[in-house]
């Protein structure tokens, strides 16, 4: 399946006093894009919360070369680098839509249940774990 | 008891690329002035939300008349205007340090129940019904 | 002219422990419609902040009815009820996706040039004036 | 100079629905801790600004072992790991009251003027060169 980027638009409270968005808020719109991969697959996480599925944020890195600002229209490429069952591994990349790379990032995290205690995934949902095992580039479809 | 100002410093990431305090961050300050007022009356909101009492914003308004920026030292005063047992009432003061009134502001709030339900809180809970009763400066201790 | 709802969907860090929406967010959202507007009539705030003028929140005020959450789908109408030329005036609804009216609200904003100081707007800016006094319900176009 | 550990507290609306700080909040308070760093040097950022030296972000990460929550007292303790007077590199170590290790964080940035560009930053302000110098663990001074 062929994940579409995610488009938005900066917000005026997304700037900073130097003019530009404020880093930080790069590491917000990687979730946004994160979330918007989910409901491509049709597993919204809010759907996976209801469930019992909860995915902390285990690391995240940014690294900003060119800056953007208001009202600019922001593209976000997503990809699922890998998904272990345990874990999932996301990469991002934020260009502005003269097609330059403003900003790249990675995100880890793990996949427990509401007690943030790891479970069977594969046993307790298996249609999930096969969405996610399909969309992932690297994982147990792979192997 | 007399209830100390709530002091703090402007962030980098509350400016806006106007240069000065986005607007928006005015009504977390309020919220901010209200958590220290209740840890000065020795019921932090933390410990409230433990025993089962939420209490939601109903209305909030802010008036901005000077702006702040980055790095400024501000000085909120908070006067807890009235408290029914149902609702309470806030009005904020915020200053800069050459005593300039900056920006003023008031909420008002409802007291329910972790189902977000009225309660009966002078019966359920009559000592810190007493404490909220005390620090108003119009309700039951003053009818 | 008809202006079209805003439309925007909760984000995740939107979201605070009571599991809803944090307040301050919607004056954040109350900014998004505004600035949708003005895109809406022709005139981007990017825009008009390149040909020096700025818009500043004087007032701004909003009335929680329901709770919004995160994934939830979120419709805002705006309308603009008075423009004099000097100040703007704005009144918003927040509805989720049953019709249900959840938030409500206004703010107040004065016009300025760059060194924030009042400018004859219809003299300097006919255009942008003319646009402005046209979307609003009361204003010069009325009396 | 022995640099003091930076100190806060979380606030409400820096928690999500998952009951804790959101992962981005984390990035904002690493920002703290280089201002009250940089207060503590007596070189506040906003004077450095004034002096037209702006230090932008380059990249920043974060990796999340123990969560924080609402009212939890946060100590961050901040490396200033290397200066180069082009670029300056810091580590950040945030734990809670009882002394657990909750995230850990890096961040590099560049030393550019009001233009964004590069200069000669110990020919043009030696004061402040000196200082940067002598706080970093590695550079200059250790060559």
């Amino acid at each position: 399946m062929e994940i579409k980027p995610y488009f938005r638009k900066v917000n005026y409270y997304e700037t900073d006093r130097m003019g530009i968005v404020h880093h930080s808020n790069y590491i917000r719109w990687f979730e946004e894009a994160r979330d918007d991969f989910m409901r491509q697959l049709g597993v919204p996480y809010s759907k996976l919360e209801e469930r019992g599925i909860i995915i902390p944020v285990l690391t995240v890195s940014a690294t900003y070369r060119k800056h953007l600002t208001y009202e600019d229209d922001v593209k976000i490429q997503l990809h699922c680098k890998k998904f272990t069952g345990v874990k999932s591994y996301f990469e991002y990349e934020v260009f502005d839509m003269e097609g330059n790379l403003c900003v790249t990032g990675e995100s880890s995290h793990c996949i427990v249940n509401k007690e943030l205690k790891p479970f069977r995934f594969k046993k307790e949902f298996p249609d999930i774990y096969e969405i996610f095992a399909e969309a992932a580039e690297e994982g147990p479809k792979h192997w």
